[in-house]
């Protein structure tokens, strides 16, 4: 995602370390302890400007969240969203996705939100799209025993790839939608830009997807 | 696929037994016996009126196939192709899809092929459906280690529903199409029924998947 730099996103998150964990490897394992209660915690990788995760927080009171992202000029986005709403159970990190191990223990994580990723079309960057194996394999080594992934995109040729990934891995396909909003799903909370294209008459594909028990 | 009734279809069957078996349980095991060649035994079940099977059959010498079909009405359509096509690689069953461990021995055939099967969209008929778990039991027993299925719809629920089966019966997906013809695949062979409905703009799914050895 492309966005315009703000001078001023450095230090409205340093001014905000009860939302944003200045050095998130320092609470490898301790995450519940930054949230008001102990309860399952669902990621989302690539967080973007926030809305995803805002409003699961929001509809989802019994859940603590972490939303991830790489670009201190998106994520400050996602603080503004969380500062006007005031949720206890959200929580926002800085960092790129590769270092998740760092950040979160073993089973530490019920649950992997990725959506829209970036689909990094070509060949020779597919180790750099978020369901490429590298990946599944941080996602599993984060997760509980049968954790989930979660994933929405509107881009054909990245979910194609995406359920050849997850299956030759050894994950199990739940459920797949190839068209979520001409669907029964209940309870889709849209993404700023899932909104923008579905408006465009693009399908939009998900798959739930789990690790099995070894 | 409804079709008219053709009272002559059976007699044309019957005088053409060097094409389809008339009691296709005693060929079980030996079906390499009803070819020229001995090579790899590749079938479609439920093969309508037999395009598909019969340009496969004249684009791939070195496969034998199979083409089975339960309707006497329509695999009369595809005896009467490969009459034309005199195809020495090529025969024909009249046979329910749920009778192939009968016809067919333990590693007997290398490949599957569904074409367009009828998605039986209520939950109540899904047994019906050819990828449900009960088929993929059959397709496994008679396959060869790594045997391979190749399925293609345009039915968007019944691909859903034939990914997560698949995945959750323990077949891995090597790859994935979600609009075949605006894909790079080469070779595609169209069934009747796909011309007709893809020039509707409606794209067509299609998937490789494989038995892992065990």
């Amino acid at each position: 995602m492309r966005v315009r730099n703000k001078p001023w996103a450095k230090d409205r998150i340093e001014e905000n370390p009860q939302y944003v964990a200045t050095n998130p490897t320092e609470w490898h394992g301790k995450w519940q302890q930054r949230f008001e209660k102990n309860q399952p915690l669902h990621i989302e990788v690539g967080t973007g400007k926030g809305r995803f995760i805002t409003e699961m927080a929001k509809a989802h009171p019994e859940i603590n969240y972490i939303g991830i992202e790489l670009q201190m000029n998106v994520l400050v986005m996602a603080l503004d969203k969380l500062l006007e709403e005031q949720l206890p159970n959200l929580q926002l990190i800085l960092v790129d996705g590769q270092h998740l191990t760092e950040i979160f223990d073993k089973g530490e994580v019920s649950q992997v939100y990725l959506n829209f990723s970036d689909p990094w079309p070509k060949t020779r960057h597919a180790k750099r799209r978020l369901t490429h194996e590298n990946f599944l394999k941080l996602y599993e080594q984060i997760l509980k025993p049968n954790g989930q992934i979660h994933f929405k995109t509107d881009n054909r040729g990245l979910f194609e790839y995406s359920l050849a990934s997850f299956s030759q891995y050894g994950l199990i396909l739940n459920q797949v939608w190839l068209d979520l909003h001409q669907s029964d799903f209940e309870g889709n909370i849209m993404t700023e830009y899932e909104e923008k294209f579905s408006k465009k008459g693009q399908p939009i594909y998900r798959v739930e997807a789990c690790f099995p028990n070894k």
